[in-house]
């Protein structure tokens, strides 16, 4: 039976959060254990909507934090699956903030959180596919096997030997 | 002037939570996010009392989540620096989670945290070297360069072939 | 000197929260003072974006209550001004809620907020004009004028008498 | 069989709540939204009270809110049932502020939330009647009519026409 | 000059809370640590009202929790001033427990917290005298010269042979 | 059947926390009654290790608060089952709190709590007998069976008289 298929577009998610005192630390900077606690939670959503399934986090891959985010910013998130594998889906999290006083905006931060779909009783179910339709969509269509396969690396769980689509990021053929 | 020299053990911090269920999903599974704040206010806490000054969380390495945490669950995060650069300090975290009715405890996963010490304005400001002593935390201290290299060639700012210490984790030369 | 000009797009905001547990009821249901929390900040950030200021709640309009929202539902909530008066400014939101699992998506409620830009010292300060565009931000625009008339006169701040536009709600003339 | 009666002591609760930072916006006040929220937990405990039933929240009349209510201040409020109908129960709210270093006391603002006594599928049930007994709440209770048809009116399930109890609120026959 | 005068009535408080699920253990039973944190900010804002100061938590007595509260029961916590020192002031609170849609209501606990007055640099500042008027505040008023001698002996401050007070708690002359 | 045995080191508990703005009060001091939120759960995790069953509190002995701790500290709790009765047993708390930036530590208090073991129904269950070792332990559980007369004669469950081991707290006998 064909596996159904879906759009980017069919489950993306944008989450709007202001930066309120217990989010910082004493130098007024959200802290960034709280802004991983939001990215999950918006790529989750995304997730499940691409699945129509309860989902857990799998991984997430390595995320930097640049300019500091202060209180009373506005944090907006937005999260878009970038490609399903069998019961699993990469989501793609952008951050910005924005001062609204000062009419600031910035780009905060992204990354890649992966989750697995599951059924009630938390075992591993089959998702649809995703179907990439913009340049940009199809480029972290692409680029989700190689993350896929660095995750695997620093998981132990592939040789380095065996991950030829990683190969190209550390431009190794060069 | 010779720069202050620390240990491992005079930072190192247990943090011990109980899974509540606002931390939860539908399937009273923790939710990833949050156990990820925890990680960051562990760590961060780590990386103060080594440095004596305010923190920011600068990065988070890849990071995979096992078995499930379940509601009622305790979770016991440990955090150790396992090495500092000039400004910046890279920090261990262990989680293990425990049913105590049941008595049974796992391992639920590691991560690195790395964080920049800032003075009063925000400005990094150089801290004490780290000095492993036993085996475990000297073979932390040698992987915290590769690991930094990883960073940099992830966040584009270091050209791979430049990350001499990072190739053997892929095992290159082989 | 002309009044500065914004349009309903340059400060409509999407908000999307998950149900918690202790957001509901004993019955799993989102309680509505949780949920009218919510309205207000999302509400405050689109009026906060059209003034560049900080603002205060002056006023929430009747709000009604329909199908329950269930505990582990996607709420999203957006915000749009509808109209700006001097220092004031009128934000409309809809709410929808989605069981993700079985695909179920309606819409909640709607209502209307009223802020008020104030500068640092907390004194009302003008905000640019809204200048609506689509054929629904023309209605909300127009009908603004009506429901401040409802509110002053609930708020015994205007007589009946003199709330011409309100006469219409009410088809006093029929 | 005779309808179960009860008065509006038997009802009444009172609430008070501290402001602490992750209520107030970065000019130190309490947000809307978080009062609302308090007002409609309270008011659901005198409805429930009334009912000794599990209560859902069907509507909030207008609020309007005056002075600001500052980080630090005792926050009291008050909620009453004014009257019962089949299974709806309108509820009287009044807050007020102290900022207790300086002892001022001042009203902050009243309101009225209606809510649906429900069985354990959901269901609304009939709830007992309530006999007004004081000068103020007779007062309350003859206008709980005149309000209920103004909120069917705003929901448009009434048309104007038939709300004759309304036409008294804008003198319409003066 | 003549110390001021207040009456227990001048600052008596009651809070009303909802337990909610993150107030809860995995048998649903409200924590007790939950309950004390309760306990805390209404005996507090007593002290506070009391005093028209900023006020910090000095002492808890002995605390012994009974039958236990549950998810859902609305908790009701009345605190009054018994006794005021020089800058300290002893509270009482009485905590009841209600499972509305049964009915039942019961005593839950009570205890006695001690808060000291502080200006705004935290140091001690006198407070008015509290003057009893019924005979359950004379009594209160009386005991807590014994309890406060209790809590002298148990925090090693006064000699358990100089607490003339307390001997006739133990009945020591029996 | 022979009673099993445990240590005290087998349900030790660590808990590290940092003081966030909504933990404090307007002089940015950690709230009494927080404290007491995380003591309780500390301790109730130390007394559901030593029991592997849901425990509930059973009381709380005197409390006192000694310097103040600032938001932005670390809070270290440490809690040791001191000895077990039938049911029920005494944890010991200790609070440290440090001022990372300025490398003040210092002893906030201590304090006793104890738990009731209880089955999935709520119903007491027997514990595990504590076997202490070191000096420290045996002191401390010495000294459980004073407090624990303490306690009964405090919540009116035992006669003064008959609490011969409290005596010698109160030395009396000199």
């Amino acid at each position: 039976m064909a596996r159904k298929k879906k759009y980017t577009r069919d489950s993306s998610v944008t989450m709007t959060e202001l930066v309120l005192p217990n989010d910082t630390n004493t130098l007024n900077n959200l802290m960034g254990g709280r802004l991983m606690h939001w990215m999950d939670i918006v790529s989750a959503i995304a997730a499940q909507k691409h699945s129509n399934r309860i989902v857990v986090t799998a991984s997430v891959d390595n995320v930097s934090f640049g300019k500091s985010i202060q209180l009373g910013n506005v944090v907006t998130l937005t999260a878009t699956v970038t490609r399903a594998f069998n019961s699993s889906m990469e989501v793609h999290i952008k951050v910005t903030a924005e001062d609204i006083p000062s009419g600031k905006k910035f780009n905060s931060n992204e990354a890649f959180f992966t989750f697995v779909a599951v059924d009630q009783s938390g075992r591993p179910i089959d998702v649809p596919e995703l179907v990439p339709e913009t340049d940009e969509e199809k480029e972290l269509y692409a680029g989700a096997l190689r993350r896929r396969q660095l995750r695997l690396v620093l998981a132990k769980r592939m040789k380095p030997q065996e991950a030829n689509e990683l190969r190209s990021i550390f431009e190794l053929d060069n």
